[in-house]
């Protein structure tokens, strides 16, 4: 089958096309046919070799989102036949296959069928995104009704899924946004409010939107020296819930106010071989709230064929994408 | 009345004996008759000048731990009645009284009758220190059955509390020691094993104690760069509780394992006046364990008189003191 690798990390041009074998379905697992992938800023790390550790062995095949149909099913998987519709986040690093080839080999415990109201090339588009959201503020954090809710970078392929899952919480909630056009979309997620971080202090949104008394649960998707601002915005016994977390940073702000960091990782079920039904589960329930018209993925209007994946890297790494970009195959 | 207080920040022997007029009963509060306080480090802190944003304006009544008899009864309060014999940590910072006096003013809401098993001057030396290790391993890590639980410092004030509570939880408890005496002591108090922190590295008491998996819940009373050393001992998606973390550390172990940071900080119902009752509703619920022997404070068996309060402070500093030093008045 063909694949597309990378036999070295470095710019979006080190993709090559690669004939591979196709899998063998083993025990557990599925063998996925990929209808399409999407670009996750984690796959753009990978590549690049800031992530090297992450990375499977060269040659390599990147990407872990996929939406699919089950073209062969292992001994001891009695939840999926043949034609199923799926998707999952599944791979793109060490110890697993990747999704930039026209056959992946699945844990099918990190698989689920796709949202029946989505295309099937739309659900790649929701896997790492969606349960690295639902882990966040579902299960970290534990939004609940009548919070109030501040999300770093509204229209990102992580924070997009979040405005709609804390709203479905029952949250009140807060994006920052960057531009007119990307709070009108933040809006039509569900955001309640919207925060012009470039034209405001922390001091002044943390002011004008909670009287001073800070945000119940904060959603950093930015990392760096966000986490700093996080801490500032948080209210008194706060929850800061970071997906970007590797840098040095004062604790002082944490101790005077007594507050939680939970920092989420959502491929070490993947990487580890730990806890890995969940994910399934997750996206099942992801799959009902988008049949529910709960949520919705953020498309960007650019679409990439597979031949084109350094062209779809190109375009997230310059910092344009509006929400998710898929890669079809 | 007489109280000690302090006229500006120092060493121990800034403490000054002063005549002060004696608290009114307002709305919402006793009055205590002081039977004892206990040394918390916060309280040397203050007095040192090193926390001094918490400090009550000079002449400074210090000291939050209280036990003692209720001698006035303000109105809204339905709970005590004059004469009960009642423990809090009801001051000893900015906007409201210290132990360090005959009588205390003390808002209701954070008082509970004493344990009826215990004496009313070893009452003393429960409240920070229980309420700490309460919200900390309860509240926060909410440490269950099964879970292995490390206390580092474990024959210190807050964490003998700890071994006790995570215990009684039904955790596997594991207690760093630096001496042969205090891991009997641990042992005693419920430690299933002791880590003699000085001897091991961490990597060795990982592989040792957990198999190489790591810690499910750390509990960090050190505060510095023990925070590190607890990010290293985690289990992936591991919980790390610190009562002292103002320090810079580098989160990128948070984020490869998946972790979550507590910050407790008891003294903010205190401080910014929230949820005070639920520092009253620990104590009744520490004084049903204590009464059912399932916890018991560690008292050293050097005691002082409230006349001898710059020796008290003095002699935690010098780190001899085993669990809590109690000042009777």
């Amino acid at each position: 089958m063909q694949a597309i690798v990378i036999n070295q990390f470095g710019a979006p041009d080190v993709f090559e096309v690669c004939d591979m074998p196709a899998p063998h379905v083993t025990p557990g697992h599925v063998v996925i046919e990929v209808a399409a992938t999407s670009v996750n800023p984690v796959d753009c790390k990978i590549r690049q070799g800031k992530l090297a550790a992450l990375a499977a062995d060269f040659p390599a095949v990147l990407h872990g989102d996929v939406s699919g149909i089950v073209r062969a099913v292992g001994e001891g998987v009695d939840e999926f036949t043949i034609g199923d519709e799926v998707y999952a986040c599944a791979g793109g690093v060490k110890g697993s296959g990747g999704a930039l080839s026209e056959l992946m080999l699945a844990d099918a415990k990190l698989v689920a069928r796709k949202p029946k109201s989505l295309g099937i090339q739309e659900a790649a588009a929701l896997p790492l995104a969606s349960i690295t959201a639902w882990e966040a503020l579902i299960e970290r954090a534990n939004v609940s009704k009548g919070q109030k809710v501040l999300i770093h970078g509204a229209t990102g392929g992580v924070s997009h899924i979040g405005i709609q899952l804390a709203k479905w919480a029952g949250a009140t909630v807060y994006a920052s946004c960057s531009s007119e056009s990307k709070a009108h979309i933040a809006k039509q997620l569900g955001a309640d409010y919207c925060i012009f971080y470039k034209d405001m202090e922390v001091d002044d949104y943390v002011s004008e939107f909670t009287d001073n008394r800070g945000f119940d649960v904060i959603f950093d998707t930015v990392g760096g020296d966000n986490i700093a601002k996080c801490f500032q915005a948080a209210a008194l016994n706060g929850t800061v819930v970071s997906v970007s977390s590797r840098s040095k940073q004062d604790l002082s702000p944490m101790h005077a106010k007594g507050l939680t960091l939970h920092v989420v990782f959502m491929l070490i079920p993947l990487l580890h071989n730990i806890g890995r039904e969940r994910h399934g589960i997750i996206l099942r329930q992801v799959a009902d709230l988008v049949d529910e018209s709960k949520l919705s993925p953020l498309i960007d209007e650019h679409r990439f064929a597979v031949s084109e994946v350094s062209s779809a890297h190109k375009y997230v790494e310059s910092g344009a994408a509006i929400g998710k970009v898929i890669v079809t195959t």
